[in-house]
């Protein structure tokens, strides 16, 4: 269960209270504001804050006094033009603040994105809930055999059961002996009275990476789509996947003519080599051009062919 | 003039529109949202929008699902706590975004501090206006002595008028001279049908530094205090304190909790050296310290007795 | 004149020392180390220090205990597996560190890239030079029409020459005019013993932005192609372009085969958006695709057009 | 063991090689390249590569041609000058990448400090080695009382003993399972040939945080000492703390004039609050100030009877 009632409670208490601002409000953002998106089966992702809108993009580009245009189609032109040019500084003129649970291993991939502000649940102060991820069995990917760091087929039958015990028995094992360490139960009982319990920063070392942990993670949209372009991405790992994606749908929501813009040049284009594009050319000059000689090599060409959506050379 | 009569009606037309937000909210800030607060002869800094308040740094630091406390008193305390011990994150959960039009000598010394986003005026793009800063008679300031970067004296008499006239009159010919190389008025007018006008982007390099420039400036709360205990600060600048010390102000109005922790640990304390530490301990037990024996050099002792408000050794 | 022969003299002598080290070495780069590559009028940049090398970012991607791997054609085609999958930290591992004289305008869009570290020489403390830049003859390009941003034509005549009297005559007499605010003439003279001279933080307020400046710029190899493809790219202005690509011949000295995999994948290529692809693909499907059904605006498609080096739709 | 011997040998290859360069070179930095300092039961840091030396600071600060000054006494001088106005920028001139290993939990702490270059190696691509962190018995610390966050008394008898046992038997059992998963020993040997094996991906969530990982560490000096002026401090995690102390060792080797700067300023000195230095004085003046007469709350005046080394108030 990624929330507990008494968190709802204070969720739904935050949701209840209202004020009037004279900064661009968004409102199809506003409905979801504070709300989890439930992902996996403990974490959740949810948008505290937020700053800006699409007009505000075009504002900080023309450097305006007030509103960006007068019309919204004018705005739309110009947001795409920006990012067709790489333009980025206009982009970082928009922030947004989630609360993010995700297990470990995911932060540990997450975290690499530098440019973004981050407050993570000290686990050397407080002590963590009993919470972790086991997939679902349709996400037991055996190891890829060609692309080193995939997944392949899915596991099935008498291997994905053990897999799946095996997981659930070690972190529930693991937990009891966090316990033990600390001397303490996850209701605040102490164990053994004559016992002092390890430091919990010492105790926690014990728990494996496949734990939920927590934070508020603030970024700027222009950082926001590059950590989208990313990790929404089909070679991301599904488990960071799944942030990403409901992440990209809180854009939609938030800057809805970014998106547009987003999904048609960075997310769903491609981007082709020196010797890439001239393949295209001499393909459009009507050459039947080859792997061999195409100054490709056999990876590329493939990489080439799966971007133009031809089955063979 | 640093707004014109159609910037104040964009501005006016902004400040009427209110909306409804689920957001923290800010009535003091709001109260001057938009609103420019003019500096030197034509400059100013406005807030043009803000996420966050001093809730929002303890619900950061305590990873929370509601508001941080119940009480204000406790979050004051907190937050005390998080700047006394250098905890930076939770105050980068708060960020706001300024439109400031200043002189480009100032924004040369300002965009050196490079954690913000910015989005300048393009003079590639656009022609700049006729304004340019002077500075008014008690700033005249003589090169200092001692000091090789600062400001000694004011300058008087003719020594004072024959600089302000230099200076108005150089920065005059400098823009007419601007628009010749363009061939275009500042009103739009051409001068001469039969020349083409040299490319704004090599045009501008004419005018001098004292020409007035634009940006929007967004920050997180951590990085502005920064900013800010270098920029106003008695060793920076006059022309770039006034700026600090304006936002100062709006951070005060912000964020208070914050503003009160700032001032009493980072702008009203004192930093003190192992050796300096080491001589107010002597001092305390009673030991007539003087520079010869204290491990300290000239300067650093000078330094030590002005922290202390001692006029000699 | 670049360098004064004094610093001339300095140079040869650092040149002239050498150390035994066991850290990675590019003799290609050693042999130009601390040489100014002359620029502009009076510009130039030199590389005063470097880290890493090819084998550095193969290194680094294994996170290996010794070198990449043995042979120098499995560096190459890791190091363009990396370059066309983004992956950019190993790229991280290098560093260069460059002394550069460049105008005032000029390093003005230059510092606009962040993610470097600065030390640029101080006005406020020191007094700069009598040193300006006035363009060549056939660099004096007019406004460009339809790109607003650039320029068309080159002036000529008897506009040009007004123009280069122009500004060399602005630049002049605001040099004399710094000397008579500071009351001290370039060769350390004080002009009138009765005077005090205005603080050099508030003179250098009167020289124009052609004015010389210099500083000591330090980036690491991911972050100065970003430069780079920014900057030696046919849209940057021409006075920043020609530091770019001497700074990317440095390049090919120092990493050749991330100056081979650079160029080949991001500056020879070309980045389709999804409906341009879709575009190529119907055109290499035998359809007669035109701009009224390619979902193009006129703008995107003739930039399209463009890329496929096609001069018609 | 920290090293394997083939690593060993790896190591010593490239120790054996020199070159001759003309770049800024430190001996005693030199003697200690690519050798890695042991820390905790497997770990390490070792110095890889350096870019930089004391003088380096200096000719940055001074933005000069040749090498900073002629005497070191200037240089140290000028140093210790910029380390106590907060000269930022003239300490980034310099830059160091380490290669260390580390346990997961404490390379989740190291990672917070952003700006830096890392590449840390893949638990998605390659399989972990057994390796894991157990502390050594005089760290078994208990949960602090007072400070939330720290160490008390050292555990003892059975109470140690259960604890390492616990911890050492966790980990064995973790490994064993990771290789179950897998589907392959550590050797590589393939466990069952009817069975894929779960992606390495997943199979790694099941390890637990005292797993060693490794990365590949680049950073510049100022960000390093900020670094070391958090985690080398007594209030950071004994178990980050060694890493930190071994690298301010390293410092003093590679730039110690830089090292004594930052010892007697940053290290060794005490940052007093407003009312901390309002109370210092009022102290030499010779009033008998108390607690409740400072304006302090009782947890600030014993953290500044502490840093004046009083017993009481």
């Amino acid at each position: 269960m990624p929330i507990t009632p008494e968190q709802r409670d204070e969720i739904d208490r935050l949701r209840a209270v209202t004020a009037t601002t004279r900064r661009a409000t968004v409102p199809a953002l506003e409905e979801i504001l504070y709300q989890p998106v439930e992902l996996l089966d403990h974490g959740f992702v949810r948008v505290v804050d937020y700053m800006g809108d699409d007009a505000a993009v075009v504002q900080a580009a023309r450097v305006s006094y007030g509103k960006g245009t007068k019309k919204v189609s004018e705005d739309a032109g110009l947001i795409k033009y920006l990012m067709r040019h790489r333009h980025s500084t206009p982009f970082e003129m928009c922030e947004i603040k989630f609360h993010v649970k995700l297990p470990i291993f995911v932060a540990r991939q997450w975290i690499r994105h530098r440019t973004a502000n981050v407050n993570e649940y000290s686990a050397r102060y407080s002590i963590l809930d009993r919470e972790f991820y086991v997939p679902a069995p349709d996400q037991l990917g055996a190891q890829a055999v060609i692309n080193r760091q995939g997944r392949g087929d899915v596991l099935e039958g008498e291997e994905a059961a053990a897999v799946l015990r095996l997981l659930r028995e070690d972190s529930e094992r693991a937990y009891s002996h966090y316990e033990e360490l600390l001397n303490q139960r996850e209701d605040g009982t102490i164990i053994d009275p004559a016992r002092q319990g390890l430091a919990r920063e010492l105790a926690r070392m014990n728990l494996p990476l496949n734990y939920y942990t927590q934070w508020y993670w603030k970024v700027d949209l222009q950082n926001l789509l590059h950590f989208l372009s990313l990790r929404a991405d089909s070679h991301a790992q599904y488990e960071i996947r799944v942030y990403a994606e409901a992440m990209l749908d809180i854009v939609k929501r938030w800057v809805p003519a970014v998106y547009e813009a987003f999904t048609d040049y960075r997310q769903g284009g491609a981007h082709l080599s020196r010797n890439g594009l001239d393949v295209v050319k001499r393909l459009l000059a009507g050459e039947a051009v080859t792997q061999e000689v195409s100054g490709l090599s056999k990876r590329e060409w493939r990489e080439l062919m799966d971007q133009l959506g031809r089955s063979e050379g």
